[in-house]
């Protein structure tokens, strides 16, 4: 396996692959790998020939007072466990690399930005739409792969790709979860003991929500209070929001008549958490 | 020549010449061609194997009031003429190809698109570069043409690739103008035949500007100064900016100590026309 840190590198790369027909899967990380990450890669490996991890923590896509500075980062454990699932190339640029001195070029997807983390997170999903685009020309990838645990960003990603005619298709993979049903996430690393206990009402609640929906509630202010009243009920859990939209457009629904998106965001300590499912 | 409205017949036009090594050029235009097009046209065909030519009258870079509805439109004379220098494709698609429902997806070049035409025309460059991504995307020309006539979009086209990683070469050709001097422009068939005769004080107030920059001029203010008294002469001539700034950065400068462009926009009518020099 090769770890770049230059978008030269990765691109002679690329040409090289191509060059003899070889397909290509990108998977764009933040880094600190976990099992989630882990099956993209081995998703990416199945449909392409090589498979490039980025792994880059971006900062266009963190506001003031978020992460940014102590968001975990371990490339050596990285390193080994890409490359223990198949992974042929990680890109790791620096900060500079990608964003040098007059960088000022953004990409917006309007509409669906505007509820969930996109009114949380003033500009992130602005900075994750930019990053990806400059990840998708530097690799030119035939597929890239994306977690359904960050589910307004996958829709962001496949509304950007149709809008701007992105030559690539988008494959979004199913949230791993922790045996106790805790989405992966590398922030759980935040987390303390007790924390990490309360922060089961998020799949919990969402898991109720469904059982509900699939006995035939499609009442959308019904159900939402449900997953309300349960994460309420663990003190160590602040809610940042749970909502429901229809999916794949965002639009706010009273009931339930095609799939729905519920979403909810939970702040516990330093971690902010976030979790879905979509109702069916 | 092919003339394809459809963005899937122009990916497999580009698909098949790419399988046989052929290189594409690619010059956006929004049609109505004129001289300065044609020459956009013969450069790219002296680069590449196969030339396409893009005449769409992008609706997202004009702004209410403007002359989106009138924008003039000739689809069998620019077919004549782009074949008659050499170009392989025409691509014009209709609006709906391009922005299908529910489209939100905008590319925003700041900083650079502050002055000049950026401040005049609110959401132009955001439209441009917009545009301008969805035709590298579909087309994925190895070379893109623009004109120098259009200077500050010559340099968000620049600079959002340099930005975004896109994978291609931007070349700006010289300004075509008529023997008189006035720049070619589709918009001068708004002019009567006196605002075409006031419409020369643009070209010539730059010629004199030149002169004394050649003669030593530094003075920024001094400069511009000069030009407004050439195009206030003209009464039939309403000036919209003239205006210096550091190039290709597009800095408010006092001394002009490195390049300078030194663009100006005037409304005559119906028209509103720019023109610019760089100094030198």
């Amino acid at each position: 396996m090769f770890i770049y840190h230059t978008i030269a590198e990765v691109r002679r790369y690329v040409r090289e692959a191509r060059s003899i027909g070889q397909s290509i899967g990108l998977v764009p990380t933040m880094g600190y790998l976990h099992e989630g990450h882990l099956e993209l890669v081995r998703q990416a490996k199945k449909r392409c020939d090589k498979v490039i991890v980025s792994i880059f923590v971006n900062p266009t896509q963190f506001g003031p007072g978020e992460d940014l500075e102590r968001y975990p980062r371990d490339l050596d454990r990285d390193a080994r466990l890409s490359e223990g699932v198949g992974a042929d190339v990680i890109f790791n640029p620096p900060v500079a690399e990608m964003y040098p001195a007059g960088y000022c070029t953004y990409v917006d997807v309007e509409r669906i930005t505007e509820h969930l983390c996109g009114q949380a997170r003033p500009g992130h999903f602005r900075g994750v739409a930019t990053v990806v685009t400059k990840l998708f020309n530097i690799v030119r990838p035939d597929v890239a792969f994306f977690g359904q645990k960050d589910a307004q960003q996958a829709l962001v990603i496949n509304r950007m790709v149709a809008d701007l005619d992105m030559d690539l298709e988008v494959v979004t993979v199913t949230t791993v979860r922790e045996p106790d049903g805790l989405a992966m996430s590398s922030r759980n690393v935040y987390l303390e003991p007790e924390q990490r206990r309360a922060a089961l009402a998020l799949s919990r609640s969402l898991r109720r929500a469904e059982e509900v929906f699939q006995a035939g509630e499609r009442d959308a202010a019904r159900i939402r209070q449900l997953v309300i009243d349960m994460i309420k009920k663990e003190a160590l859990l602040e809610i940042d929001y749970v909502e429901i939209y229809s999916h794949p457009e965002l639009e706010p629904i009273d009931q339930i008549e095609g799939p729905a998106l519920l979403a909810l965001a939970v702040k516990t300590g330093r971690a902010r958490l976030i979790d879905n499912t979509v109702l069916r």
